[in-house]
């Protein structure tokens, strides 16, 4: 929910009685701070909070520049040029001993890690202030990993997930749907489940609970409340998807994403594109085109990370759509 | 379940209280009645057969030859060669007037169709026997046109499904998980949804309808069954999945097909391969290598279809597995 959550929004969450969650993944560690302290002026409730734990960027000037080299031709044509080269546009939680800092100081009541895993120290210093930790995993091995480090909760990202999907390793690629992941993971781990991806209301909340599930984590529909961050363009596409579909790219960022299909996935990633920087660096380079279209007031290339329950979104404030998602899942 | 259902497997399952099924999708006619006249010895009560409604193939001798072409290391490394050329090794059922004459006469209970629409005559003769209509979608525009040609239950394939996947058009490539697409179909169509991939469980079945799915289709569960046509191989990797995980290639038959990883993944079907014979075209080919590895006693070119919940494979006579499956459904 990176560019969408925001401490007003997870503050609703946690108001209505759910589990707010803000997302720290692309924040400096000031930032960070910032937002859990204001997160805290509005809700005296339970939150969370969600971090990166990717591999730091590899750097690799050659594969780069012919990244960039790829997309020379997209920004020409808006006039624009590729800049001079890609930078590393957040830190991973991993390479940030002052956010663990900040963190151990605030002591959020929950922390949410997505990409792998942390040091013990790191996992030992959280659980220290009382944080509960909550991994994301994509496949039973990656799940099997979260519970033997000692993290208390596994978040399963099914498949239909929006956004990034939290695989360690982004070479592999597990693509389990979120009702096999769910049961999967439920059946094989002590550690509770929570499931993610594709879940829009409460009779998808009900069904994964059925499952064996301990909870369920929504993203996507809470994209349109008027809390989110989410830009005009992005409620657009998912008040009237018409015939529009959700992928999976790594040509966003670097590492495979669910988002509504544009040219990043139709054009930029089509078969035969050169090797994609390393995560976050293509990012970079994604965020700089879309600011070269959007001088121009075009959206083509904007991000709009949405999983593929979409089409079923609903805008309503926070507050009323916990409660209407409660009230539908107790509904026979 | 071509190549898997049996009618002794689909009499155990509904003689236990569900619907059992037979595929007669790579049936001819003559096999088809044997099969439903087998089917009515060992039970009186409703069952359902399966068929292909497929594009009929597309011949393309250049590409067929440049497939071949490009299996023949594979088939010289067993001391083989590959065939002269490609048959259409069976028909669809939208080619087959035969087919059509024998479901009439023989009017099962329930037909289900794959792969795309019938004619309206063909469903109205099909209706005026008594037979209750079925048809697969993976994604809403298919189930609307289900829905729109008055098929009467749409089945809801999640791309956790094993064998192959049921679109229309097999260069649209949806892969919406079970949980997103039954939750969708659910919510906009009239006729029933059942929804299928992934569901090894009584707990599965149970969460699909609490997303608003009528029934569950479970075809994975049924593999281990003693009653099923598995080969031991296949029932192996089922018992002992290991590391083992399924993927969706359309190597092995020329339209995409979830199966457990093995070189049609990894080799012939990895990237940079050559175009693929039209289905079932390509599906010669396969048996053909499978045939010539097989007289090797080699299994590394065997097809076997499996969906993402393989893992949760149990092994026990089909009766035995519907009355646990009710028993799981009813447990809180």
């Amino acid at each position: 929910m990176a560019g969408v959550s925001t401490p007003s929004l997870a503050a609703a969450v946690s108001e209505a009685g759910a589990l707010g969650s803000i997302a720290l993944g692309a924040s400096n560690a000031h930032q960070a701070r910032t937002a859990i302290q204001e997160l805290r002026t509005l809700t005296e409730k339970p939150f969370s909070v969600n971090l990166f734990t990717h591999r730091a960027a590899q750097a690799n000037p050659e594969r780069e520049a012919r990244w960039l080299e790829h997309l020379r031709p997209y920004f020409e044509a808006l006039g624009a040029s590729p800049p001079p080269r890609l930078r590393e546009i957040f830190t991973s939680f991993l390479a940030d001993p002052v956010m663990l800092d900040i963190l151990v100081r605030e002591a959020p009541p929950v922390a949410s890690i997505h990409f792998g895993l942390l040091e013990p120290s790191w996992i030992a210093a959280l659980h220290g202030v009382g944080c509960v930790l909550m991994a994301t995993a994509t496949s039973l091995p990656e799940a099997l990993a979260i519970e033997a480090a000692g993290i208390d909760v596994v978040v399963a990202q099914g498949y239909e997930a929006g956004g990034h999907r939290g695989i360690f390793d982004p070479n592999v690629k597990p693509a389990i749907g979120t009702l096999a992941l769910t049961r999967l993971l439920a059946s094989r781990l002590r550690i509770p489940v929570v499931a993610a991806g594709g879940i829009m209301d409460g009779q998808g909340i009900a069904s994964v609970l059925r499952l064996g599930a301990a909870g369920a984590q929504l993203g996507t529909a809470f994209i349109l409340c008027p809390e989110s961050s989410a830009t005009d363009h992005h409620r657009q596409l998912l008040r009237q998807p018409g015939g529009r579909r959700t992928a999976v790219t790594t040509a966003i960022s670097g590492r495979p994403a669910r988002g509504v299909v544009n040219r990043y996935f139709c054009d930029i990633g089509a078969s035969g594109h050169p090797p994609i920087p390393d995560y976050p660096l293509a990012y970079d380079a994604a965020r700089c085109l879309h600011a070269a279209a959007a001088a121009r007031g075009l959206q083509e290339y904007s991000v709009n990370l949405a999983g593929q329950g979409f089409a079923l979104s609903r805008e309503m404030p926070a507050k009323h759509l916990v409660e209407t998602l409660v009230a539908e899942m107790t509904r026979s």
